[in-house]
């Protein structure tokens, strides 16, 4: 049974990274959330890092804002997929900083960066991770997609 | 057995999007490539997209330059997991362009972006992908990881 | 008699988009609405786009935010003219992704962009494109133009 | 019968500029090259902008880099469809200059932007413009990407 | 005796405009204020910039936003020095495009631009220009320098 | 008689800053050329700033790169008007920090900026400034703009 | 007894500077708070600059907004390290123009900046700058970090 | 005796780096250069970050490019003053990657950020640093200081 590791570098990241706790929770997708910050728990960062893939996770979600280093230092450590959600925090440039230092890793080291504030879609594209070789949430990814049409296609009928 | 499908609007991109296909190689995960362009074949574009999960795709790996479509249609019509490639083309302002329009997609559909010509690290996130419920994978990302770190211990002996 | 096809990527995008709607209505312009969203309903926008210049319309006015794929497709799949609007949405960052994703369209196939929230003039736009070749509509461009004359007169004489 | 009206800041514009004249030229549509700056001939500018309409034009492409307003001030003398080149020239800031003097203008006096540098869209729109009312051109630019799509699947093909 | 003439592309920009009206009239320069469009008065632009030096101005300061090509203009038609205000409007992608698009001038033509809504600075600006060869004019700008540097040693003391 | 100081940070600014000076003595009016570091030669930086208006200048150009503090700083110290010049420099960031440490002063403190690299609008505008208490400056900048007319003229009519 | 020199371009500046007054109180070190201004009190200025080191700091602080030369300016002063609080005053382009101004000092004249309002962090900074020779503070900072780590895992134990 | 970390993510780093080095050796400040990436040997990072302090380092100087982790993951680990360089590598965006994500810290964990590729700025940093509690090297940057301006004259006096 797969299971999602969801961190973030400080509580104030809580209220965006819910989106993805939220949505993952409606795919009946197990979560584990956690605060982890690259640089005043260092030493947490290591031990979440390196040990994610042997405690059952299948895709980890990291969320930080300004130099946000998390995403990037888990994907050091893990050899699982890292899904990096640049959040717009308050000491953050526009965002400028958080999209940048979580898109722009070096060959060899990747992270699956969403768009700024994205966690919703950090937790559907941990699905469709997941989905990619589990038929029955992938069918539940296809639920989803088909939802969203339906909504659309309503609220043009209303216009 | 797993297989990834990389794609590019032009084969203007093919010598940045080799990098995915060498590394998934390096991996033993078949690949198969093709260009489709949102903007010159949307016929083809909608019949990949609405496709790839039936033909066998666990994940797709989608290039571009400029006003990068490529990678979100495949994602609003998939419900694979997508990975986007901003590619620095010829038109392209700095690779400005190529990068916010593959990230910054609308809730509901992701795409997991890669830095700008990133398209090793699509390959290793791919694979990731895979190794995420495929065990023997997962060892080849791990023994990969090892191989980085010897490269850097080796450069820092030669100073 | 020419008519105006008005789409737009979200509902949320019409307090915007209704300048637009506005404009060519006091032209006389007959105007027709719809949401069509490339990423939740990518089978309308290829519906919308491969029958645009059959059912009657002229111009295409489309607007989206954030990596705003509409006016592209659109432009991909229709033969007419495809005026985009960029619109800065709450998910956009600053209206650069909307811009950027809009305007840098691939050589081949172009979309007439205005300015970030530009819906006016992209009406206008539109009504210049149809007064091109009908007399009686250039007349009102020209009637328009002026009564923007008297308007910054009198705020000068008023100062 | 139409004709397109091209005009760029300097000579030094031409390089770029001469896909629009040859684009149209495919298109056997006739069209008519001159050199109009804003900030060195504005009499000429002035005399352009008025007249543009009586002398039988359609459509006026204007191309200029750096503070580019020559494209934005035949808008406001013009009741035609302006469509702007930003031009990437040597004194521009990486295009952005080039980009945001003709794209942002305000409310009442458009003009449809191209990409930076894209010269060639310039003249596929001004077909478009001409072909939304004149089914002769309309068919030319269906045929016109029609083989954008050939030249695709050819090099998809020899992969 | 130097008078300036303070010009603006519309009347929102008035609340940021009066800064350079204060100052000057603080320094006892006549000004005379207009609204000039380059956008929407074409033809008020053209008589006001082939004439303001004749009609006895030493100066022109001119204020716009968005795509703003008011200073430019100015500054091609007449001999004059034209100081640029770049002025945030509400359509002004956070000043960037008021900025670019008043700076970036091509050789031969200067506009002196000053800080975004630096209109207080584009006063003081006038007064030394007036100034470099009006002794009493200079030493009232020295007297002012004087002033600023006061009321920052009293609030060093107050702190 | 009217002089000009022209200064740069680094004598590697003088490739650019030479336009300045070659169009400034193509309007015979003096000038003088110097090195003031803000930042290697701050003595010499206020002695400049001090006794600019004392030794007979009526405009100070000041070109200076990166974090480009010298026209700021002689404008801080001198009532006369200062031009300063952006330099791309080598360690320039896209020139972005040079015109932003240059443009952005605070109110009280003008700098009338010109373009990127813009050094002959540095002059030219220092000739304007001159000739706007002297007419035979005056007439000398109309037939420098004259002469601009000219030559776009010519070039138009070889296409 | 090491000491820290805080100063500020203006009053305005004092909020976000009170960080750096309160970490480095919290440290038992003494601060020296001044308001000099690069711009009006450029003669300050140099004095603080040339004397800072006979005056017993250790570190000088600066903060200041927009066009901020003050940093630098010291920097070219004093041969005493400096850090630079680069203040999103209100009349900073988001922070930009003083990031840039700060940060991108020539060869030979460095500023340690922090980042955008990050007052906090220069005051910790300078505290690290006295702890590396100071076995006392050295020990409070490396108590202050543990303090940060204690502080997030107690956030992660309440969520 | 003092002595300096100066560390890289990368052997490609060298050539930037180098100049820390030089200018260190220059004041006879004992360097000790390693390469450590904070991606790709995490475990190096951690240990020396960790133990930086007790192992006679006064300042650590890091250098990286793209998302450069390196310098803030260092900072969060040693209790020392950490330089960042933000290198533009092949991989960064103009440098803006690398500068963002190392100036953007968060509250409570500084890095003293320098200049794009400004190590030889680092350098005199690290040596202002030292220099701030050991006179013999504090008059070392004060005769470095004095050669600068020495240079500048004489640069002046071969114009």
């Amino acid at each position: 049974m797969s299971k999602v590791g969801i961190i973030m570098g400080s509580k104030s990241d809580l209220p965006v990274m819910q989106d993805a706790i939220d949505i993952l929770k409606g795919f009946d997708i197990e979560v584990e959330v956690d605060i982890v910050s690259a640089h005043r728990t260092p030493e947490k960062l290591f031990d979440y890092g390196q040990n994610a893939h042997t405690r059952g996770f299948s895709v980890v979600v990291a969320g930080a804002g300004g130099a946000a280093h998390l995403p990037g230092m888990i994907a050091s450590l893990s050899p699982l997929p890292v899904i990096g959600v640049p959040v717009k925090s308050s000491n953050s440039i526009d965002g400028w900083d958080s999209i940048l230092s979580i898109l722009q890793m070096p060959g060899g080291v990747p992270v699956a960066t969403v768009a700024l504030n994205g966690a919703k879609n950090a937790g559907i594209l941990a699905a469709q991770i997941i989905g990619s070789s589990d038929k029955c949430v992938l069918d539940k990814v296809i639920a989803y997609k088909e939802g969203l049409k339906i909504k659309v296609n309503e609220s043009a009928k209303n216009l």
